[in-house]
């Protein structure tokens, strides 16, 4: 089959063997997949990792147990060995033993079939359409802020960054009730908050010293960023990490005792809710999509995806 | 009177104004004070300080409301103005205008006479001696770390680091029953964790990628340590940064982000738990005292104060 293979130095479109659905595994035929910042990590050498990419997808599962073939799925990402402490604590998303599709170990979604464990599955409704699935796992990560905190509605939050990440967060935020200030540098990305009551605030009037806010989620990827996520962070304050920064960096962390912030930091998350909240139109992705690409000229969409100002890229594993 | 003042280059015992009691503050006799780290890093520029040193004292009311004169007492250090939105909020210790004693803009206790506001001002219980009480300050420091979390017996604590916060963290860590590990390089400083059930390890032998730890308080103000504290914490575990790291370092926080780990600034801590338990010998600072300095010779105990392996240095303010 085709696919999108790693092989530690490039990326390119190969045939590849087709993965077999295994013991309590599902074969997934892949609809749509998305491009994530981390595979474009990946690609300059993140997580030393080697194979199919890909790790965001819709699709229809061709193999596996019976109430589940002929399904349209999304599924989780960490593979979990389901025996360890932190497995049978409900943390598989932590498994010390786990496999991460098209990030550690586990071949990805950027082929025309994806091996997925059947536990890792979630039925996508009929009504939400592939375009808006292929979100669940980014809007998860999103949700996973609510399953670390308490957000309430009287809370002030600023969301820094405004790429995919920071636009589903602010979305996700803004559903609480709590005030939202998203902060970036592309006002033709932060338009789409506007419909959810999201303030949005250039990069270059943003005064982090003066922000004073209950929550911060920095969700820009860099050391400046998160130097002004810990400055916009009030006393007591809770500051979420949402995006590991790539280069170790000088930062003064002294901030963080003197002003007691709480730092979370935050990776994957909860399926349902974002199914939830995608098939009940309360987050809105479709302005999140730059373009499309099929399968077969992939390595352009992950140049495209690695373009500024470019936010979703999609590839259409469809065609033949 | 006597005091050791620093103008910003050197520290040195000099004649200098005695304070006044002033609107709503209490003159306190200074019996002893401590020397902290902080005092320390003062005097090689943080804060940009210039004024008398010291935070860390025990005395005895000479001028102020009548119910205080003549009452043994410790205080706190952070002076709030009791009507910004944070002291409204109870978190005058995060006072946007404080001043802070021998810190920030009000002189320090490293003096015959120090002026303390009468709201930051604690009874001693008899039955304390000075050289207990004068623990309270950082002993609260250790205690603020139950004010912010849930510290439960079922928990696998580590600190990381044998100083005089280090050893008081541990003392109180073991006192909600938790398993703690503390973790330093002087055998000698760690004997005496020994009586609260707390067990000990030497730097060189710590495993922290195998630690897997509920709870790590980083307590060594190195970047070394904060490395070693981010790998010892198990994923969704939670780190205490109780010091300052004091050179900005390149510190690796993507594990933060992938492990979910939550990190907690933790600072000034509540004084009434702190002399509860110095009263109630939960805890034994005594081990703790290295020397004690008449303040005329109080840049010697500075120097002392410096040198590896002494834990607390004290300076008796009481004598002419």
């Amino acid at each position: 089959m085709k696919s999108l293979y790693f092989d530690g130095r490039r990326a390119a479109v190969e045939e590849r063997q087709e993965p077999e659905a295994g013991q309590a595994m599902a074969l997934v035929q892949v609809h749509l997949a998305g491009i994530c910042s981390t595979d474009l990590e990946i690609i300059r050498g993140y997580m030393s990792f080697q194979g199919i990419l890909g790790h965001e997808f819709v699709g229809e599962v061709l193999e596996g147990p019976a109430e589940w073939c002929g399904q349209r799925v999304v599924g989780e990402i960490n593979f979990a060995c389901e025996s360890c402490g932190l497995c049978r604590a409900g943390l598989g998303r932590h498994c010390v033993a786990r496999r991460v599709m098209g990030i550690l170990e586990a071949d990805g979604a950027f082929a025309h079939r994806v091996a997925v464990p059947v536990s890792n599955l979630h039925r996508v409704p009929t009504t939400l359409p592939d375009e808006a699935a292929v979100f669940t796992e980014p809007l998860a990560a999103a949700f996973e802020i609510l399953e670390q905190l308490e957000v309430t509605a009287e809370m002030r939050c600023i969301v820094l960054g405004d790429g995919k990440l920071g636009l589903l967060v602010a979305q996700v935020l803004a559903g609480t009730g709590a005030r939202v200030i998203a902060v970036g540098r592309h006002p033709e990305k932060l338009t789409c908050l506007e419909a959810f009551d999201v303030e949005t605030c250039q990069v270059g009037a943003f005064d982090s010293a003066s922000a004073n806010a209950d929550l911060v989620v920095e969700a820009t990827g860099t050391s400046r960023g998160l130097e002004q996520a810990i400055a916009a962070t009030r006393p007591r304050g809770t500051l979420v990490l949402k995006s590991t920064v790539a280069e170790p960096s000088q930062i003064d962390l002294a901030p963080l005792v003197i002003n007691e912030i709480r730092v979370v930091g935050s990776r994957c998350g909860p399926f349902e809710p974002a199914l939830d909240a995608l098939t009940r139109g309360l987050v809105d992705v479709a302005p999140l999509i730059t373009e499309t690409f099929p399968l077969i000229r992939a390595t352009q969409a992950l140049s495209r995806a690695g373009e500024p100002g470019v936010l979703k890229v999609l590839i259409d594993c469809s065609q033949p």
